[in-house]
């Protein structure tokens, strides 16, 4: 067996960063940029004003100086002609300033009758003037790898990219394995039960930024799964959940070798999770997840998520942890690796004492999973642990 | 002009929570969960084993008793006899118990020899077993309301629930107003620049769990403006940027007066971000937020987010804050609450020279706001501030 390290490293090995796509900026948020973009154009384009008011010559900016007002500069419609001395033109905020201007009185310091302004107050030495190209310049670049957030969007559309060079979404077909199992919505027969793990991968990888693709499920037969492993060819991962190690038989191993699986490994170090095998098969990574929903669970945050990322571009990385300090005491740990339910909420970290790695139940209560490494000493109250937020 | 926790819930009292419908499992992550559900059944639904191993009854199970192997029990084939004296049957993880049998000798505690079995190790006292129920019972329910993750995904499916009930995705207009607006990708005159606001508004919104739609640029005329909220029609809130006040007209303000809007305030004492206005128009919610680009992503996150938590039936609330250390000094704050662009690193707030509120470049690199409540006194190096996280 090897530790979640080793075999998130070996994972690794398995994928790299996937083709470029270009998408419409409308649909590009929460996407990985995949290359540096540049702007367009310079922005704001023009030295433009910050306030309303009137724009003069800054030597002419002091208090009781009078002006004849010779024409307005509007947001979209700036002022054609030029400002000389004793001359003033309207603005409003975000419009050109016009030739020959360099300063803005705010409108709140002058006084105006018909066409004649009189400053009434000091107008200060701000000149309430945003410089062209103050915030970028055309070929300003936006640096990637990068996750595109909202702000991130608006930069873009600021910069007049309207196309985004993006990496292409991972396919990972997702193919739950055992008589057992049936769909949501069906009427399982007596010995049965409904496969979980498909939804639950299938909704974690689509928020990782994958395209997951549920295959029908594969049952207990080397036939059923060939059929299931045919369907999957063009996916970039195949997922199987389940039957890694069915009682005397490793069906899903079997299956896979006889398609040419060329096996990285077999079993993690960790509570819970194993078995969990994983290899090249073709073109795809492939990855075997075992049964139980909550070890499914928790190694899709542990391996796929940051697969899914590799994949994406965004680089090879260990989840983030978090730390908070532990409620009550735990007891040492094993041999293995231990990812413990927990709910942590505001900086306490709250264990289940039922850790039992088929109940979905406290998984969907918890918002943690707090780590022990192998072997950790007992814990008492008040200790710091990590936690990976779920 | 009013604070920006009061202008919060004049905006709560806008909205309300949205109509319930039902989607399939497959589209109900993220979404909110509008009403508690109950599992269909058990789960297991019958007493199942924990390993891989042979079923017999707890008073045998002691080192070096012998048994009969009568059968089989696999996930999906279940047993069909009963287990007596002296029997045991071979039993693989998730599988059925057979009846007359309560405990599981695992299999590496035991030697075979045909149809005969020797418990070979001190078999313990864990009687290996799952009690039906034991995950959760018929009837037993998730609470709402709720925004579904992938865990509770997988656990919908395993009670069985393939359609969910989830609060309707609020629809949102949103209009840009201006002259000098052009889309992305179009060619801007000398005069003009590109619409970002609605860009990065609209995937702010839509991350949010809204259905934004993005409506034609409204030009600085009543006549535009007025084609632009007739085409809002139908929307739960509808959102103006920019032109809040041109010049010397309040052109939004007039053209949505005329068109009934009952006015809920005007300007908020914060920065960046006034002039924002809001009230009800017809069946919508109507905000008008300003047209500096940060100012309409900062009023996005700290007003529009949290109505399209209150739409989904997730409650009126304030955006959580957190808290960090701020680097160097900081000036004290003037009399609007403050909204600093900031990077958060290990606890570390280092918050951006420049504020200007047109400077999208600097809110792009930023991953929170520091606030500074008003009249904040200045803060020395490593003073404690609240932050929400962006």
């Amino acid at each position: 067996m090897i530790t979640v390290e080793q075999a998130r490293a070996l994972l690794f090995d398995l994928v790299g960063p996937l083709a470029v796509e270009e998408v419409p900026l409308s649909r590009a948020n929460g996407r990985v940029l995949a290359r540096e973009v540049t702007a367009q154009r310079d922005q704001p384009p023009f030295d433009a004003s910050s306030m309303d008011g009137y724009a003069i010559k800054t030597t002419e900016a002091q208090k009781d100086s009078m002006f004849r007002v010779i024409g307005e500069s509007a947001a979209g419609h700036g002022f054609a002609g030029t400002v000389k001395a004793g001359e003033a033109v309207r603005i409003f905020t975000g419009a050109p300033m016009p030739q020959g201007a360099d300063f803005v009185v705010i409108q709140e310091d002058v006084s105006r009758n018909g066409d004649l302004i009189t400053i009434s107050d000091d107008p200060g030495t701000n000149p309430n003037v945003r410089a062209a190209g103050g915030d970028f310049r055309a070929g300003t670049a936006m640096s990637a790898p990068r996750r595109l957030r909202p702000q991130d969007i608006a930069l873009l559309a600021s910069m007049n990219v309207a196309r985004v060079p993006v990496t292409r979404k991972p396919v990972i077909a997702l193919i739950s394995t055992g008589d057992e199992l049936v769909m949501p919505g069906e009427e399982p027969g007596p010995d049965q039960i409904i496969a979980s793990n498909t939804f639950g991968l299938r909704a974690m990888l689509e928020e990782a930024g994958a395209e997951p693709r549920v295959l029908p499920i594969a049952r207990d037969s080397h036939a059923s799964l060939e059929t299931a492993f045919d369907l999957a060819r063009g996916a970039d991962m195949i997922v199987t959940i389940g039957g890694a190690s069915v009682g005397d038989h490793d069906l899903v191993g079997e299956a896979a070798g006889n398609l040419g699986l060329k096996r990285s490994f077999y079993k993690i170090a960790m509570r819970p999770g194993k078995p969990l095998m994983a290899g090249r098969m073709g073109d795809a990574a492939m990855v075997g997840l075992p049964g139980n929903p909550v070890s499914a669970i928790v190694c899709g945050y542990l391996f796929l998520v940051p697969m899914v990322h590799a994949m994406l571009g965004l680089g090879a990385h260990t989840p983030a942890l978090l730390t908070a300090r532990v409620k009550g005491d735990l007891g040492a740990n094993g041999p293995r690796e231990h990812y413990m339910r927990a709910v942590v909420k505001d900086g306490v970290a709250t264990v289940f004492d039922n850790q039992d790695s088929a109940m979905l139940g406290v998984l969907a209560v918890a918002n943690a999973l707090v780590v022990r490494p192998p072997n950790d000493p007992a814990l008492a109250d008040g200790a710091e642990i990590s936690y990976l937020p779920i």
